[in-house]
């Protein structure tokens, strides 16, 4: 039984990169990505979709009509891929009840920082200006808040000397590449388990505890 | 040439043990812990401190007479002995401009979170409340905020499945009672360099980071 991911884009798609990288070498299963869905046209993402064989579609947030009618063609489009699980790959627009509550923890987020950290936009920005010396990765399930829902698992990476935004970005992002597939592939699997803000994860490998 | 530290603790002294472990071995140098003052009487730290052989002094919040009393005591107890370097240490008590001024980026405190996240008391319980997969312990210059001060360094620590805000503080402290002793010394040896909220480490160990 493969379980229908929707993966959900706005730019460069470097983490749909590493999903479909994973898909390819048979670490998703039994999650299968059957569509890539953009808010903005143009972008690279949709490349890469495409390049992998993946109906890549593009609803537009700025052409839909205001917010709700976004989330309902949003909506729409997903279930006619027959959808069953949302990824948030650098999809960078707030979702609503609307949308959250018809998928009820089948939607997950990456944000690069370790939450409740540093959450919106550019969050290797935000650890470079406060002077940290500890970033990471964040993937956790998506509630109606800017990256609050429960945490499923993080990753932490030193900051060095002379790190740039860019440069930590691409340090977490390594990590990142690694985890959210993971992430990905034990919600699939039926593993993980949210209790209140907890989330259990079934038969976790004691070093990578995914 | 030593530089004299004077150690305010409220408490158990845990952090207080590591420094006077981290001293004996040859470890704290050129720094040197001269007083430990207690904001308490009767606290287990106190007896730590008459156990090595350190002067061992309270001056206690509740009948100093208000805050501001209470912190030129401080100060004066510290100035009867020389002291140059002030390290929080579990120590209880948020420190106004009347203190912090007096010790410009040479007062340095403990907390056990990955700060931002967290900051006040019981760290370790705040984590496990909000499900983070990561915790960890900062070391901090202090300044009038709390737990606001530019970080020195940082470690994380992973959050296992069954923790207690009692376990996960435990797996922390190991990492703190390491870390705070290294950054004690690295400040005595003036290889702490603060630009804006960015703590610069000359001569940083790559692997270290101190």
């Amino acid at each position: 039984m493969t379980v229908r991911v929707g993966v959900l884009v706005s730019g460069r798609g470097t983490n749909l990169a590493a999903l479909l990288a994973a898909e390819a070498a048979g670490e998703l299963a039994p999650a299968e990505i059957v569509v890539v869905i953009s808010n903005k046209p143009g972008v690279r993402a949709l490349e890469i979709a495409a390049d992998a064989g993946k109906p890549a579609l593009v609803v537009d947030h700025r052409t839909a009509g205001g917010r709700e009618a976004f989330e309902h063609a949003l909506l729409a489009a997903l279930a006619q891929h027959g959808v069953e699980t949302v990824v948030l790959a650098g999809f960078m627009r707030v979702l609503t009840s609307t949308f959250v509550s018809a998928y009820p923890q089948r939607i997950v987020n990456t944000h690069p920082a370790l939450l409740p950290a540093f959450p919106g936009t550019d969050g290797p920005a935000q650890a470079i200006a406060h002077g940290v010396k500890v970033a990471g990765v964040t993937v956790h399930f998506v509630d109606t808040g800017v990256d609050t829902g429960p945490i499923i698992a993080q990753r932490a990476v030193p900051v060095l000397p002379g790190d740039t935004a860019e440069t930590l970005h691409h340090r977490i992002q390594v990590e990142e590449h690694r985890l959210l597939p993971a992430v990905v592939r034990a919600l699939a699997q039926g593993r993980l388990v949210c209790e209140g803000r907890t989330v259990a994860i079934r038969g976790a490998d004691a070093d990578q505890l995914l």
